[in-house]
């Protein structure tokens, strides 16, 4: 047997318990929970085979009380000895994508963002749609692309076209960018016709990950009109490995910004899901963003209910993004079209003057919250690393 | 044994041969070919689990040189003899949805339909976008939403906003609507980071299927800024159950209309994939439109090769829609915004002057097109009844 040694400060201690899955040379893909440095294999640990799944459906399928319980019993089991055969290294592991994803949904939640990108998109219109504080506007997006953190990101080619080019041109995107967000895993389905109420989150919704919504800005500007980006974001969407409980996040909850003018009533919470979360990006090792999660204008909770209000069903593995978590600071801007202003104003990185992303360079996503015992609980990072476009004009 | 007798006009012939999944009160669902009013058993005929499955997945993932094989097996089985036991009429059996869909995408390809949603949509502007003779404009649509022909839609509720309106308000669709469409069926994947050519489009689509966008004219209209159709289109989309093979649509390969400008060299066709297919809307049993799929501007294979040219993979099972068939006819227009004119010019219908859907209304669309061999072959029929919307405000 094995005591899981749990430092005082780790990121991943009780008050976590994320989920994810992962492989060794001798396991198939399964289910773990990740404790401290350790990773806990629940099908050995609790004899249970769906845990020995190559992803965490079966078992959100089985719904809220299930995840409780399931919950209970790892901190019970954690908190004492557990079978050496269901303790590996997290560094002897490779993490898996954790999710079979259903349908993918990105949202455009922070207010911040919304304005900083209507500015720079259409300057000579408001910045802010009409419809954009009477509903979280959102968009569907595509689930196969849906990647773990660690994936190469290979540059997407496309059409261009600056509004000064007589004619679009083909090739590799010159605008490659980022968007540091929070993806929330759907557990529990809603039936076709019905809908999720906006008090109902936490009984669908199985928790949250990292997600980075890789963005190819030159090839979203020409397509985008009118039916929204396409090609621009489809090549991939990159999540963290671990998905951190809802159940985990009670500590972290904090009403959001003032909604004004009054939202529709299938809008309104009646205890609020704002979430007080610190978002860390750096880009090839130098921090240039701390974006704060609890700013942004609409809750993952009134984001579901508005998905499904028109009777939209909902599957288990759905994913939906927050879209890009902006702050009002400067330093606290999840993209880099905003943190360098269309490239206007590059980021000092290294000693060289950068905008967009380069071949070669790396983003990593991190983020922390404060845990209801007090302490803090880690997402874990997303990252992902550029590679060259590949050649040719077909 | 027995013979299934094969009227000569038929639609359903030796030329089509198309595949859908059926269930009976002692069979659980299955893969079948429709021969005339009969489905052929496939599980049972050729003695290959494969086809014991409740869904084309399986079969379509084997590839393009075993669909060829299957279908010359399946020839030549039905030109003699099938087995009792592996034949029923269509009329006994329950069809189900065909395909487990993986990402479902919506295109946009008919100039008229496109240039008719532009007028009315944007009456101040130039009605085609600058970008929608470069590409064929297409966005993601929810895959967990689409259904088989026969399911009842209740009417989606959500939030409109008329432009004169002070404040947008919550309750049912006022402008319920049908879009009449054709969707492809992807059955061999293509990996992350690589692209389909547009060359390449028969080795990597299995099948055309019937679709109806079914579309709330008044919740698109207040949400699809700046990021495109959602709740107004993802309360469902309908699709017919037989999968027409590509291999049986050979006989309605026709040149497009001419693209000028000339596209991009990846959009660029050896051969062409126009398709000359006669689709037919019928509302409450009257018709109303007969759009031909053969004036759409962008080809099925010039929409796969455009959906992948950033990298983006394709999995087995993905669908992708046309966008409305629209001709430039009156008669030929596939949505009922077109139709009548977003409402300023009624259908007369059996007496009664009808713009948008109305509780109990059903639509039928369907579709033939020429056979190789001289005949014709059907699509079926993609059918569905609009039923009340819920109640209550949240």
């Amino acid at each position: 047997m094995t005591t899981i040694a749990i430092p005082e400060d780790s990121l991943f201690g009780l008050s976590n318990l994320p989920y994810g899955v992962f492989s060794t040379p001798g396991t198939a893909p399964r289910v773990g929970v990740r404790v401290a440095d350790h990773v806990v294999d629940l099908a050995a640990a609790l004899g249970d085979e769906v845990f020995a799944r190559p992803s965490l459906n079966a078992f959100m399928a089985q719904g809220h009380e299930r995840w409780r319980q399931v919950r209970e019993r790892v901190t019970e089991l954690v908190s004492r000895d557990v079978p050496d055969t269901a303790v590996h290294r997290v560094s002897d592991v490779t993490l898996q994508l954790p999710v079979e994803v259903g349908d993918y949904v990105d949202f455009y939640a922070s207010e911040h963002h919304a304005t900083n990108v209507g500015r720079l998109f259409r300057p000579d219109a408001d910045p802010l749609m009409p419809n954009w504080k009477h509903l979280p506007v959102g968009y569907h997006g595509r689930a196969g692309t849906v990647i773990v953190s660690g994936t190469d990101i290979v540059r997407p080619r496309g059409q261009r076209k600056a509004p000064d080019d007589a004619a679009p041109a083909f090739g590799p995107s010159r605008r490659l960018d980022i968007e540091a967000e929070l993806g929330f895993v759907v557990g529990a389905d809603s039936a076709l016709g019905t809908g999720v109420s906006v008090d109902d989150f936490a009984e669908h919704v199985f928790g949250a990950v990292l997600l980075n919504d890789w963005s190819a800005r030159d090839i979203q500007a020409w397509e985008y009109v009118p039916l929204g980006p396409f090609l621009g974001k489809s090549f991939a969407t990159s999540i963290s490995p671990w998905v951190v409980p809802l159940l985990a996040l009670e500590g972290a909850r904090v009403r959001g910004p003032v909604q004004e003018p009054q939202v529709l009533p299938y809008l309104r919470e009646s205890s609020p899901w704002g979430l007080d979360i610190d978002l860390c990006v750096e880009w090839n090792g130098q921090e240039v963003a701390r974006p704060g999660y609890r700013e942004m204008y609409w809750s993952p909770a009134q984001m579901l209910a508005h998905m499904t209000v028109n009777g939209a069903s909902t599957r288990c593995g759905d994913l939906y993004g927050s879209g890009t978590v902006s702050g009002a600071g400067k330093d606290q801007r999840g993209s880099f079209l905003e943190l360098t202003w269309s490239g206007a104003e590059p980021v000092e990185l290294k000693g060289e003057r950068r905008t967009f992303l380069e071949d070669g360079d790396e983003v990593v996503i991190s983020a922390t919250a404060p845990a209801a015992d007090g302490g803090r609980i880690g997402f874990g990072e997303v990252a992902g690393r550029i590679l060259p476009a590949r050649e040719g004009d077909r």
